[in-house]
């Protein structure tokens, strides 16, 4: 079974062409355990798979190292969409992707070897109003620069939603600011019924922002595409930086580069890198002949 | 550059054949480090490079998932036998390895698709007295059945050397155990001046045995060859199990049959297994045509 490794920020994936298959139904489930754990398999985040869609140029299935499949992940479709135009699958640059949580529009730019060395992804429109989040307080207000204390300390708080809930808190230095303690505090604070992803941001200038993450779920992770999202939403809100430019936000894994055009849609952009390429050779896949 | 990825007890590996290139000094310290990690490269324990001996049958080096060099490793030279015999760089089922630690002899064993089912590895000659250890007290008297008192518990403790330290202790039930909290005890206790791996065992019948580790510097792991060995000799010295006979060890990561012979060495053997095959796409290895 032929696969391809790639990463998007550090977020690593098990890639498996399924254009050419009919068939969508194999136990894909146990296949991500199997390949993503790196002691018996190859080692990754989970597995994507590539195969055709009713509604869209291509169709991406993503499941996690747990088995679980998910709704969407940045980072992979960055993958995928740099594997489908090397591999030629597609010469326009601009294409549309389905996911399980809807169809993604994407755009790649490439290199002098005509590789695509950045993809920018649709992650659509921002919301804020505390319902939307959700947050405790007035379903439509929103929750802008509001405090927050954590012990003696007094931070700025203000909450976006792209789809999942993040805590944008503006601090003088992120590599100052213990996450690994205000992360988890804020995680379950009361304020969040469902929890929330915190994100500290530190702004070096109009242009570029440093962001570290605490993932709801999953702790400190080395990048967060939505929450560098939120990031530059929040700063917005706040009248940090203005509305519609590009501004760079440098992850603990790489540079992402958000957007937020006039029609209300946020556009990331970003990097995605072949690792190796390779056949599976695992139990019931062996090779049949001594010279394999 | 082609690569295979192995496993041994899930002790995993990235093999490199480098029996038909004259180049044994490329920086194998940074490609270690650069291909074992899961998140930028393909993921695993460190690599394993396959080259020519001018001492022995052929010559493996180990470069750890750090970059530092390893002087053996039992798993990954099961993957090193299996490898050769299953591509016909061996006809003969026994043949030698060499490694920074020393010339190992090797023995496999084939299945009925004449691929290699079992490697059998000389591990040498077990040390018992305490200067062998190294520890604490008369340098040539041993430390067999010794009493150790950790809190209110009291365990009986027999220490070994196979190369490196074990203090083995026999319990009733390896589950019932918090090796995690012993364990740390033991390595760290005035007794060992360079520290000690501890194992705990649960003799289940003369041929088999529970084994449970906590590494020197690693803790608890899935595997540990030459603890598996320090187990079945303390057994014997403790007049558990008869000299001689062959034990299966099961070990969280899987099996291990351990006899110890009447030259006083100790034989070990064990599976190896393929995980993948494929060719890395690194940075400054990137493909050069669309269609790579």
């Amino acid at each position: 079974m032929d696969f391809v490794k790639m990463h998007g920020l550090g977020n690593s994936y098990i890639l498996f062409n399924l254009l050419e298959s009919t068939d969508e139904m194999g136990d894909f489930s146990y296949l991500s355990k199997k390949v993503s754990d790196v002691n018996f398999g190859i080692g990754s985040d989970g597995i994507l798979l590539i195969c055709p869609s009713k509604i869209a140029d291509f169709k991406m299935r993503i499941f996690n190292i747990d088995g679980s499949e998910g709704k969407n992940c940045g980072n992979g479709l960055r993958c995928v969409a740099k594997y489908l135009f090397d591999h030629l699958y597609t010469t326009s640059p601009r294409f549309t992707i389905e996911t399980l949580g809807g169809v993604v529009r994407v755009e790649v730019e490439i290199d002098e070897h005509e590789l695509v060395e950045f993809v920018t992804v649709d992650m659509g429109e921002p919301q804020w109003i505390k319902m939307s989040i959700p947050m405790i307080g007035d379903p439509f207000l929103p929750a802008i620069a509001e405090p927050f204390s954590i012990g003696d300390e007094e931070f700025e708080m203000t909450c976006v939603s792209m789809g999942n809930p993040h805590a944008i808190l503006f601090v003088d230095n992120v590599d100052d600011v213990p996450l690994e303690k205000i992360g988890p505090e804020i995680e379950y604070s009361p304020l969040f019924p469902e929890r929330v992803n915190v994100g500290i941001v530190e702004i070096q200038n109009q242009r570029e922002f440093k962001y570290r993450v605490w993932e709801r779920g999953s702790g400190l992770t080395m990048a967060c595409g939505t929450g560098a999202c939120a990031a530059v939403v929040a700063a917005t809100l706040t009248n940090r930086i203005e509305k519609h430019q590009q501004t760079t936000v440098h992850l603990p894994g790489g540079d992402l580069t958000i957007s937020w055009d006039q029609q209300n849609h946020v556009w990331k952009r970003g990097a995605a890198a072949y690792i190796c390429t390779g056949k599976l050779q695992m139990e019931g896949d062996l090779p049949r002949s001594r010279a394999i």
